[in-house]
């Protein structure tokens, strides 16, 4: 028996890049935080410390400033593959480079003032193989959903643990965290969430698990150059307030919003010709 | 000498109400964070454990909830006073209320279905008194604007540990944080909001206080039921990157988005014939 | 009427300080985080944009490392005083200058190795007056105390929206944010905080008020240097699970530990004859 | 093509149990973090909203705390076995169940009186299958550590974007993430820790890969029943302060504590002969 090393990657997270194109007096501004993680022949920094073939994550930090200035920014996955591509072909040891990419949205009130919107937050994780292979993965996190009305949760099993009632009106709120995988036309982004959204927004619903299936089919109905996708939808649990002991009815109007524990409802829609992915699809 | 009780309260916080009304297929969505606080002849429970006079936080939650179905919920302000007024009407030994409250908007996309906002939180911050004095604060929480231009910094004194050049043409980024204290017309939320953001945008700016006070003498030109308003401004400096060592200019393009430290410029715009505050104002 | 500038302040807030003593291969460790804000005659930066009486924010951050260096860094209340007295003595038209400190513990594993605590965060605030006053706050924050017996609560009114059963035996748990003025002898931190500890632990309670009251009474009967103490106790609710469904009983044995609401218990406990404090004590 | 549902799961994420066993005036506390998360035969309830099979989450929820009191928790390993193999085989229709549990500490500091400790968070990934599969994994979280020398990194490669300076002392901190794999003896956790600790502080460090190798190394070495171990370690960057423009020198001693971006290291240490992991392993 041996110990070895298994695999590894290393890199610089959360480079914060703030890029102001500057048209005249009219600006426009991108937002984006930045991780790049490569991997590949790193055997021997871990085992003694040999340097030799660890690009320093300070000159990955340099590289997305230079990169933004140099190239400028267009999408989070275009510019996740400039950097992607840089480090693969670049670096001989790195035989893998992920960069990951949060896009946060400012809505301008000004020629060059804008507004933080803060509704969602656009990410992207592009991977680059030094073979060429390259995966391209959009998503969304931190878009708050809710139906006030049109869920209903019942038929269920119940065992000696079960004292849920039967729900044939209730309220479904989530965070939708989705990620889609793209075998072509990534740059669909405000297309895929108002399917997201509209299909949420239309399902008559009978569990999280059917509004989820909902969501991702319409995604992958609508575009065809998405692959699949991967939600994970927390049930944002409102309480209806039992007002009975201050003799208040309470048909559906007061509730309390709750923080723990959530229901996590996770699922894949795909398409049963999709593409293979990259193992780094899963982890 | 002797030791003995000074100021104190008590009470529930962070009670989460989401409220729905319907009309038919149509709902309204209110999302508030309640929080409780009374004050008054509460000796007894502090020196002797006598609860008498104690009435229960969980009470002050029940009441809350009751209220959202008896009353409804308008604005939070009148949301506050009814709470107030109820605790320091039917409690005796309750000299003193302050109802603080946030709420979350949340955009409609649907007959019944809504997107949470992000963009800000509204707050409000009400006290009433047995002795019948009221005072109702407005404000928001978390706007996050920015100017890319029109901000310059300079003139400023140097002592032994200055190293900060002067600046021409430099970010201007805060997260605005306002109460505004009333003496009329306290539904004029969306007003003063814009007051704020108009005046944010359109003053150029020698330094971030010179902007707060703009942003406050702004609210106060514009709506006479404002007495006087507090801001507290975190300056969130974006660095300009220097590209120099990769042979690069940087006019005013990339920047590295701190997270700390940050400036913090707090101050009070105000009447000189402003009618005196409650004592809670200051604290 | 005119609209006229009430009362400000401006500062580097949250400086992230890392001191290490060397004494040859034994190293010491300090870990702070100092925020600088200043009051005095500001008026024309607001006014006019005019900066010749604005120290920068980034000074400040420089003087902070600066005289880490120059003095070292013994505790957060004499570094605190260290850095309030130099800026409202080299700058003129500074008339006040408040430090707030935050200092992390660390524990040592090793002659230059450590283990961050997390068990609590030492506060200091220092506020210096160009006049020569002074007045030096400690505290604690983030300590949380768990009483798992010996805490009852009932005798409490009722009104139409009570329904609380009284408790006979209930968890007391609970996160100590507690500030402490000084007359003299400003370096008890250690002494005090076990004062707190020991009055929350023997402290039989009837009411979250009357251990808040013991903890205080106990700080000043034990330190003579200590002229009133400030504490903010939120209740963090631990409910007892209804196991009957499940025909179990549950003896004070399974609990669900809330998040939101928490009860929320404020007090001040003072001497009779404590001297006068600055107004800054108060905000 | 077709559009199909792929691989999803569901369950109650985050109940907050805490546990008291009473000995007499002597009582025992855990503290625990519970999420559960099912998987089977659930396309049903995606498809048509038909949930015969889908256990309720709030069931789920009721069984965590039923369990508590039905079975006492030990370990957070065993109580997530004890849950998992529940799930599986009382539903016929669960094909796999997942425990997740995060363990906070608490010091004693009287028969029923005990202090969060907050230096760590232990947890346990338990994965168990209905055809007998057991998996359990154990980690630690939130652990810091510091060495203030020791430490070196230089040797590295230079490309166009490397700026950074060769070091041969700086300070190495970190947050330790790490996960181990058992085959056996799944309850040395502490005996774990310390390996971690002990070989974070001994070995003197030319790259924090070199670090996360010998900690990986060191615990398989100690532990006969630990297959695999993957640990994420962030490189806190501690940024040593320039001083000369106030003419001071700064030999190692004032440091920047940074926030973003940081260094983030990732890697597993394995045996070549350690049996096969479930794919759960992986995700």
């Amino acid at each position: 028996m041996a110990i070895v090393l298994g695999p590894n990657r290393y890199g610089k997270a959360e480079n914060r890049l703030v890029r102001v194109t500057r048209d005249g007096d009219r600006h426009v501004l991108t937002d984006l935080n930045v991780s790049v993680a490569l991997s590949g022949d790193l055997a021997a920094t871990h085992l003694t410390g040999d340097n030799a073939g660890v690009l320093p994550t300070d000159t990955m930090k340099n590289t997305v400033y230079a990169f933004a200035r140099e190239h400028g920014v267009t999408t989070p996955e275009e510019f996740g593959l400039l950097l992607g591509r840089h480090f693969v072909s670049t670096q001989p040891q790195v035989a893998h480079a992920r960069i990951r990419l949060e896009s946060f949205g400012w809505e301008r009130i000004g020629p060059h003032s804008f507004r933080r919107a803060g509704d969602f937050v656009r990410t992207a994780t592009v991977d680059v193989a030094a073979s060429g292979e390259v995966q391209v993965v959009s998503g969304i996190s931190d878009l708050t959903l809710m139906n006030t009305t049109d869920s209903e949760f019942h038929g269920f099993p119940r065992d000696r643990y079960t004292t849920l009632s039967e729900a044939t009106d209730r309220i479904l709120a989530t965070v939708v965290n989705a990620s889609w995988r793209h075998t072509s036309d990534i740059s669909a982004f405000e297309e895929v969430k108002n399917s997201l959204v509209n299909a949420f927004v239309t399902t008559y619903s009978y569990s999280l698990q059917q509004t989820l299936y909902a969501m991702g089919k319409r995604v992958l109905a609508d575009h065809d150059g998405v692959a699949e996708i991967r939600l994970a939808l927390p049930n944002k649990h409102h309480y209806l307030v039992d007002l009975s002991p201050f003799d208040l009815e309470n048909p559906g109007e007061v509730f309390i919003a709750g923080d723990r524990p959530y229901g996590l409802i996770e699922g894949t829609v795909t398409r049963d010709d999709a593409p293979p992915a990259l193992v780094e699809w899963y982890l």
